[in-house]
């Protein structure tokens, strides 16, 4: 902030009055200021809301790559495109109306329902003084920072599905609807105190409230947009279009496994105690293990079903272990973390081509990985979680199922019919990196 | 550090005589030691530099990744070696010439301009005594591991305009002059306690002291080595020269953004009060503010100037603003940061071409995100932070902007004529990667 | 975890009767408990654990990126999907059989040499209470996640060396015996408390147990598995057989370079004192400072051997640097670090071409940087730290060496008896990726 600090450090405070009466003043302060045993609590969590936050930022740059990589070569720069114009969107539809919307506090428009419309995040004053400071949580600037990712997460979640056929504006204009109402409402009902969370459902960092509910929001965007050219053959046939660089897609998913810890984590909501403490280092080993339980059931699975591994099924049995401990990452021993995430992997390997069979084209698996094994992690909660039922996980499920996805179908059906949302046959033939952007991702690289 | 204290967590401490003495001179100790009241800022902030720090360093792969993108396949191993070595280079001077020069404390060679001259940085003592150690700041280590990353990262700047036709040695003999002594000089006139910092100029995380700087070395180098052949036609056509794979250049901006986390909330340089965290969650929360608005502004004002959006104009305009922020990200609101990033990302789409039409030949757009963009984020201090005015502002910028630019140039001059500092024609046709290092990044994929 | 803290933060709390009484029994807890004088340094040591941890994970990311990146294309998928597997597979073992036989406490099977075989990690109590909890040292999970993934760091290393001829299964294979029982083992010789630390055997954070063991796993294997294909000519000439992408190959290191804070850093095992968290400072200083020289001592030696700078080298030799300082990264200071870490870029350049005349295949470098430079960096110890003995660092590092390698051979030899370890000729040739997985990396890119 200043250099007095660095100044006295260095033995130069003595000589400059200026310092020496900062440093007096300084000293008052201390010496009115609460000590550590107050202060420390409030220090940790928002040290833990800001190491969780740049790590839950980190999974954007994660589905980027997880994207760019499973998209063919000719989407690639259309696909990076989305993701990074996705994050920004959402960080700022998440302060003009997100956040405040999501926690209403007692200010809410349709109690339990619908909170704060249109008012924009403020951040406390610079230099807050601790006794001033309600020290039992953490800075609104740090909750905000960690939050608004979650939005963002929710967001990538769509981009994959809906990849190499979707224009480039109105997926953009349904993230700001997502970002800015869709998921702030929907999260409000749990973690903004709202009737469900009243209800006793339990989605601890959200399998359901964030997986789940972007998991919906591309299956409504991909009934609505159908699938690619060529995907699904007239002889019935289903014609595999491979990614085109999978260490890419293997980069984004060891990015998005990173980020997980934060994304559980941090969910933790405080690190200033033993208690809390050790429960995030609970989370982080058994967020660890889920994934792991996932990226090996694929492997063994995908073996003995296709008689060859599948790399991109293993990624994503890794990434729905981490979907499937997501709603209740704390509770679980180890080994009930690496069941539950083993079962996320299976659940992938076997509804990948369920969806094929439905017609419905997820290009990188996204509803699997995260609508399917999201529901499975929510109905797991009680196997570990005290309180918490298997009819109020499904009830809590299906509400903000049946929501996102009826909210979302309107706006794409809407986009439809104002904007129109698929690119033209031509343009998907010859890829929308040259018809929405006019830039390739490797011009210089040889098509084979 | 030894394996005593997982031992008494065991529950074999009392079966060990060795450990059961270990533990006594551990109370005696304690029972002397101040109180978490005492050292707890300390312990904080030299973890905020820690994390910060490696935060910054991983901007340097960011570097490494957004120049390998935006260069041609031809010339990408001799980025990532340059970026690489530069680094390394980095670590070193900062070490052996820059930390004591730059932070002089009463030992200035010529008061507030030059600081101490050779005078390799010391650690302190292993296992130091908290009664021994000056607690109102930081470990001296982290100070320096932290500083050290700024340093190289105004190195890193450099190495993007000049790609592509720059030979590798004369290049690492500048960044040894630039890391050793001129970023640390002119860094020492305000962060060093010198005559810019005594005028009241104000650059919280270095707009100017670091990015401009960085965009003024470049720009010297950038006049004296030329425009790449065929770069500026002589039908006064400028020929676009596309980058080789724009997902290593998306994957780059991702990494820069989150080290950027690091750079500009570390630069609180103190996280173990209330108000200092509370401070670094609001400089996260407006640094990731700046970023999407500088990021929404290119893709918005790309969109309406040429039809059609350029990822990397994107890109670039999220760096943009980035750096718009780091003058000063504490102050702002979130509005601020919003508006005085978006003018960043505006700032980048309208002085990209401006430069190609001076024949400045800038390969990854480094001047116009780092130095024009740097200007604007120190002009916008005043804005948001009193006791700052735009005259000191301007007077700051404008001689760092000088010296750093004079004396870059004389570097630059000296080298060209001593040992050369282009590669021949037929080099520069055929590859920085086959003349300068005989070796090939991608060497299976065939030119298309 | 609830959401109440955050509803009294926003001023419901007096609304919601349930939130009051959570607040009055959290402050009679909160009466209760031991201040931050007691639970400080746990709660900073469990978060070094949780930093450091999610830094080692990273380098599970780095090495697949180096190894993808370094193998030809027609091996990269194998080589990602290796990476991601044993990185699982460590994650099982670890939890199932390792952690307590690496760390037996007062339970050893066979004292000082074998600890407690098949018992499961547990984890403590969710929410623990800070007055029932051994508050010097750390979390049991924060734990038991940063020494996994020492142990997955360790089968990593394997995997690069055995690259692009090793069939899918017996490799994992033997991942699952090596993470489950030979490093745990061997680690617990020294970190367990085991016979070499009795000894006074000092290794801070793996020169030896972690990096020379994965290269002992690894020159057993390249043994018995035999050189590539053509690597080695009948006419005695080596062919040199490129890295298909260098650009991943940067990335991968510079992924290690930042994990290896963590490595380092959190092996100093406490973090919650002025001595501790000034400590920490030191190695991340000491261990960028090693990183570089190595790669400076690579870049300079390369040009002067060869004449022209080989960046896989200069990557390697920052790997090696980094290897090299691992042994003591605490007490050196800046310019042992320097030296110590430069003689490891030295060994690289050496030692490379040493093996290939042995007719070893090493496709990655990885026993030259891993096991060469690990047993230097082991007997580099002494000049810096007290109390320990060249003889003894040479006992312990050739005890460790030679119980991995013979443990292995016999391991390589079974597996190479009972199900074959090597693909067949043709597949060799056409590439493991079609052959082991019928999945290429880059199906789209035409091979030059």
């Amino acid at each position: 902030m200043t250099l007095l600090n660095r100044l006295s450090l260095t033995g130069a405070a003595l000589l400059l009055p200026m310092a020496a009466i900062a440093q007096e003043a300084g000293e008052a302060a201390e010496a009115a200021a609460p000590g550590f045993d107050q202060i420390g609590p409030y220090i940790m969590t928002t040290l833990l809301f800001l190491v969780g936050g740049f790590l839950v930022f980190w999974m954007a740059a994660g589905f980027a790559m997880l994207e760019a990589g499973l998209v063919r070569s000719k989407n690639v720069t259309t696909q990076l495109t989305k993701n990074i114009a996705l994050f920004s969107i959402a960080s700022i539809m998440y302060w003009f109306v997100g956040f405040n919307l999501m926690y209403p506090g007692d200010g809410w428009t349709v109690a339990g329902y619908v909170g704060t419309l249109f008012s924009p995040t403020s951040l406390e004053p610079v230099g807050l003084a601790a006794d001033a400071a309600a020290l039992d949580y953490a800075s609104v600037a740090s909750d905000f920072f960690f939050q608004l990712m979650f939005c963002a997460t929710t967001a990538s979640i769509v981009s994959g599905t809906l990849a190499e056929r979707i224009k480039l504006w109105p997926f953009l204009i349904f993230v700001v609807v997502l970002t800015g109402f869709i998921y702030p409402i929907e999260a409000s009902w749990q973690w903004g105190g709202g009737w469900l969370s009243e209800m006793g459902f339990s989605d601890f960092a959200g399998s359901t409230l964030v997986h789940a509910a972007g998991g919906f929001a591309a299956l409504a965007g991909a009934i609505v947009l159908g699938p690619r050219l060529g995907k699904f053959g007239k002889d019935g046939r289903i014609h595999p279009m491979p990614g085109s660089n999978l260490a890419l897609a293997t980069l984004g998913t060891f990015i998005l496994w990173l980020g997980w810890f934060g994304f559980n984590g941090g969910s933790q909501l405080a690190a200033g105690t033993v208690g809390d403490i050790t429960d995030v280092g609970r989370i982080f080993a058994n967020t660890n293990m889920a994934a792991s339980a996932g990226a090996v059931a694929a492997l063994i699975l995908t073996q003995l079903t296709y008689g060859k591994v599948d790399l991109t099924m293993v990624l994503n049995g890794a990434l729905a272990g981490l979907v499937s401990i997501t709603a209740g990452p704390l509770d679980p021993t180890l080994f009930g973390a690496l069941w539950i995430g083993a079962i996320g992997g299976v659940i992938v390997v076997f509804t990948v081509p369920m969806l094929d069979k439905m017609k419905i084209d997820d290009v990188v698996g996204a509803i699997p990985v995260h609508l399917i094994a999201g529901f499975w992690g929510t109905l797991a909660v009680p196997f570990y979680t005290d309180g918490t039922s298997f009819i109020t996980q499904i009830i809590g499920f299906a509400s903000i199922g049946i929501f996102v996805f009826v909210v979302s179908l309107v706006v794409w059906l809407i986009l439809k019919a104002v904007v129109g949302i698929r690119v033209s046959e031509e343009a998907e033939v010859n890829g929308l990196d040259q018809s929405e952007l006019g830039m390739e991702a490797y011009p210089e690289f040889a098509k084979g």
